[in-house]
């Protein structure tokens, strides 16, 4: 992914959610530090301890957040904030009236996902960023867009295609900004889905993807990456089996795996994640429930109870954040332990 | 629950693993300790390290897990374990050839859940039975069963209904067993819907509800209890408001609050969670997706950004598992921080 963001000529701004670790994020910019994205300001006090330097928040700003943010912001060269909406501003306004802080500042921009940003078609989105623009109390780097619906995507051109309209997005409101400021906005992008489906990153000058470290089994069903490219599993044992029943269950639960389905359409192809055999050689049997510390296989496969199994995960990013451990595999030994990082 | 269990003369054994907790497991029993039930042995540690003498862990036995159950029960006056197969028994047998240890068990029964146990209409079963008591590795206490099949319950009878499958079970099966050792063996039970419904316990020796400290929002849903029963609940911050839309944002996604929709039909009705104000009075707004770190709300109630919800989850015992600390509340004000225990 790196590579590809050097190749392409765009600023590589990887989220570090997915994983909350010190050492994948050194790995995401091939050892050393770098620009990075976080989605707690945990993540980012964890990054500023190990020597990061420039972070941005990707959630939208809640104003009772501002003290923490200004003393993280006084650690780093640059921490940048999120905003959509003129309230918040007003209260980072209000804040650098008592403080004197100036925070660095993106405009969230909804490219079609319809979560948090303001929309770049709205007369109103113009104005926000103008204030933005004129405003003491932030400087303005850039717009700021996820295409979280490519997620609802179901095949390679319906991402790349959604991967089109995330970049022509702020292209388009950047444009509509431009005269009074709009060409050194920085446009940023970032979803795993369509970062991992484009050849080359155009139309943007940053890209933020994070799931891709890991990958998880939804990535792989939607052809963000091939099975085997899904580099975290959960390890897992039989503690029953029914073969008169065609089940099986296994020590590993909602409090193992999360109890993320995915997107409907995805759900009756992978369950709750692939199952693997310690080799991560797929076993045929299918997670079909999972409830607190029990998951349910359906399966005709000889699974007698003390079988180890490993997960792939449906969503790598709920999975991960649920344990306080890696184990670092290198052909079958663990060779290291990485602790994530908590809470928010 | 405990009250009940008392007026209907069956033991109260209430599980631990929705809080996790040692300071509600002693609310459970009024103050003091008492027989409980866990669904992890970390959760079992910290009972033995706050001078619970009487514990069931309450999942399959995985092989790899004897020796450290051994330790603990060594820590405890009685730790039983649950087998539901001979594979099981055999390696505890092996277990007590090389150690000595004799483990208190019960045997699982499978009520119409389907998920672990035994079919107790099936002969083997009985000889499995028979097997238990007649094995020198272990002093088989008793059969257990959980109606985790309640949970699919629409109504209050439906409910009821599955309450009287759930002791009769066992009854049936005890008395095929009888003669043998049958009256001897205890009867557990125990599922919230089923341990809610009913006036009085009957048919059974022991309960082992656990969700009904907390209850949730699905609970609520079903008949379990009243909304205004749940005893816990999320406190988040609007960071978006999109009137236009019909939408808001809160700071409170995945990691907050779990992704579990609980079963399909309560899906419409709840979303998420009940969202409420920080008076827990009900907002006019529906939790209809969460993200790893963001909730979107179909609301046209007026959110500013900066409003505080508390959001009553769907299925508190996954969501108080993602949290580190309760901030126990007692009216309006903080009174105390308990620390639930984390991991397996």
């Amino acid at each position: 992914m790196r590579d590809k963001a050097q190749a392409s000529g765009v600023s590589f701004r990887p989220h570090v959610k997915t994983h909350k670790t010190l050492e994948i994020a050194r790995m995401q910019h091939g050892g050393g530090v770098g620009p990075v994205t976080v989605s707690t300001l945990a993540e980012a006090d964890m990054l500023a301890d190990g020597g990061f330097r420039d972070v941005t928040y990707a959630v939208p700003m809640a104003p009772a957040k501002l003290e923490r943010a200004a003393a993280l912001a006084r650690r780093l060269e640059r921490l940048n904030i999120l905003l959509d909406s003129e309230e918040t501003l007003r209260a980072v306004e209000s804040f650098h009236a008592a403080t004197g802080i100036v925070f660095d500042a993106f405009l969230k921009v909804d490219c079609g996902y319809h979560r948090a940003g303001v929309d770049p078609s709205d007369p109103d989105s113009v104005r926000l960023a103008l204030a933005l623009a004129g405003s003491n109390a932030v400087r303005f780097n850039g717009l700021l867009t996820h295409a979280g619906h490519s997620y609802n995507a179901t095949t390679r051109d319906d991402v790349a295609r959604i991967a089109a309209e995330e970049s022509m997005s702020l292209t388009r409101f950047r444009a509509l900004v431009a005269g009074e400021m709009g060409d050194g906005l920085v446009r940023s992008v970032g979803s795993t889905p369509t970062a991992s489906v484009v050849e080359r990153f155009a139309d943007c000058d940053e890209v933020r993807p994070g799931n891709y470290v890991f990958y998880d089994a939804f990535q792989s069903t939607i052809g963000s990456c091939a099975p085997e490219d899904v580099a975290v599993s959960v390890l897992t044992t039989v503690v029953g089996w029914y073969p008169e029943r065609g089940h099986a269950i296994i020590d590993a639960g909602a409090l193992a795996l999360s109890k993320d389905r995915g997107p409907e359409l995805v759900e009756p192809e992978c369950g709750y994640g692939f199952v693997c055999d310690t080799s991560l050689k797929p076993v045929a049997a299918r997670l079909v429930s999972i409830s607190q510390e029990h998951g349910k296989l359906e399966t005709h496969a000889h699974l007698p109870v003390g079988t180890k199994l490993r997960i792939v995960p449906n969503h790598s990013c709920l999975t991960a954040a649920l344990f306080d451990t890696y184990h670092v595999i290198d052909g079958g030994d663990v060779i290291d332990e990485w602790k994530p990082v908590r809470g928010w």
